[in-house]
């Protein structure tokens, strides 16, 4: 069986237009079949800023309505994802982008409106993701680009976090192939102290994440990754690790990171 | 050899959520292979006056500087390309948005800067179509759906007229297909007088055309549209027709529209 890397890249790469090329670089380098997701950065919070539009945010999570989401389908979909699919072509390689509605590639469900009201906010699962249609694009060559939008199915585009899509994606492929899936971010990996850059686990059990969250060593945006993570990592992906964008090289060959470790 | 039909829709027709629709359902209705080349529409104008970005226009064309050229990018592949798509997959077309950068499919030379320079304008030739990467989509059963920015292979993204990319993707997919080229906008096809809606050629041959285009009655914009339309007619292509948006069904039976005549 064959391996496919899955690659997720974060907001703050994406924003550092140097560090981003960078990245691109490492990521053009991974041979065989291999997918991007990327997220959004701050240009959507700026776009927003510049159009008038109040960003409202609700226990630390943004309220997607619907100013919002084409202010995002406009920046993740339009802006950021082919400025990095026609860099990638220019470092030869066969990408293309899409988002969730092309292809009928994610179909998400509306986040229902009880106990809040997130707006257009999708989420995804495994069984949402049309495989047919991926495994037609890597079976002639061509590497995905995936943007954090998707649709229902009923003509409505929705907002959906990025590293839930590469997670379902991850795991709607392993009866494919062996699934290699790595967030990358602009911190060396899982930190006990984020402003430690020596403190990076560079092995982490469930086990020891569910200890290190109770103790309130990892919080914040963290767990939702790392929760996304560990469900790739239960449904079979070979390596699952989370690294720094610049070290990707690195992480690839298990020299970099945080790999998250089967009990 | 199996008939394609390429289908260009204008930018009023985008502005107008019905005739939008509408439009969408006759598309759907084709049956066998199609691609949709979209234009843009007054999105772009509003966003770049809601963002202070003044458009400068140079002999009745619009001038793409950079911050142009990112909101063409936000609408054009973004916003307008995703909503297309959404609406598409709910009518069950099993659509996927491409702009020119995406698996290569459209690479564009940057037009020189003199004697007037238009920016980040990009000009298309039938042999910069990647056919390999769309025969791939439309074999694997894809309705592509195709936006007018290209890229000129450099990683830099390029504003380009939607009617000359379907003019070139019908010449370049000739030896593949029998190609049927409609150009469908908000009047009823070529008109005499455009405030005549009964004065709507059915038939135009390049004869007639540089006629009345030396006598004053067909100018502006018709002229660029004209000139693509014939170049893929001279082309092989087996029927080109411009045509009322809401009459694309009409027009796919040869009743609505003018047909232009081989001579």
């Amino acid at each position: 069986m064959e391996t496919i890397k899955v690659v997720k890249i974060g907001g703050h790469v994406i924003d550092d237009e140097a560090a981003l090329h960078e990245f691109l670089v490492s990521f053009c380098a991974i041979p065989g079949p291999k997918i991007l997701v990327h997220g959004g950065g701050k240009l959507t919070d700026r776009l927003a800023s510049l159009l008038g539009v109040e960003q409202k945010v609700i226990e630390g999570r943004r309220m997607t309505d619907a100013p919002t989401l084409d202010i995002a389908v406009m920046v993740y979909a339009g802006l950021i994802n082919k400025r990095i699919v026609a860099l990638l072509q220019k470092l030869g390689c066969q990408a293309a982008g899409f988002s969730g509605a092309d292809g009928g590639l994610l179909c998400a469900s509306r986040r229902v409106a009880e106990p809040v009201d997130y707006g257009y906010v999708g989420d995804v699962k495994p069984g949402a993701v049309n495989t047919k249609f991926l495994n037609a694009q890597l079976q002639s060559g061509v590497t995905p680009v995936i943007c954090a939008i998707t649709h229902n199915g009923e003509g409505q585009l929705l907002n959906t976090n990025a590293d839930s899509i590469a997670s379902v994606i991850a795991i709607a492929l392993r009866p494919h192939f062996k699934v290699d899936l790595f967030y990358c971010f602009e911190k060396p990996g899982v930190m006990l102290n984020p402003d430690n850059e020596n403190s990076c686990i560079r092995e982490l059990s469930e086990t020891d994440y569910r200890r290190l969250k109770s103790e309130g060593v990892l919080y914040g945006g963290m767990l939702p990754k790392l929760d996304n993570a560990f469900r790739a990592l239960a449904s079979g992906s070979q390596e699952v690790c989370i690294c720094g964008a610049a070290s990707l090289q690195s992480a690839l060959s298990g020299r970099a990171g945080t790999k998250l470790k089967v009990e």
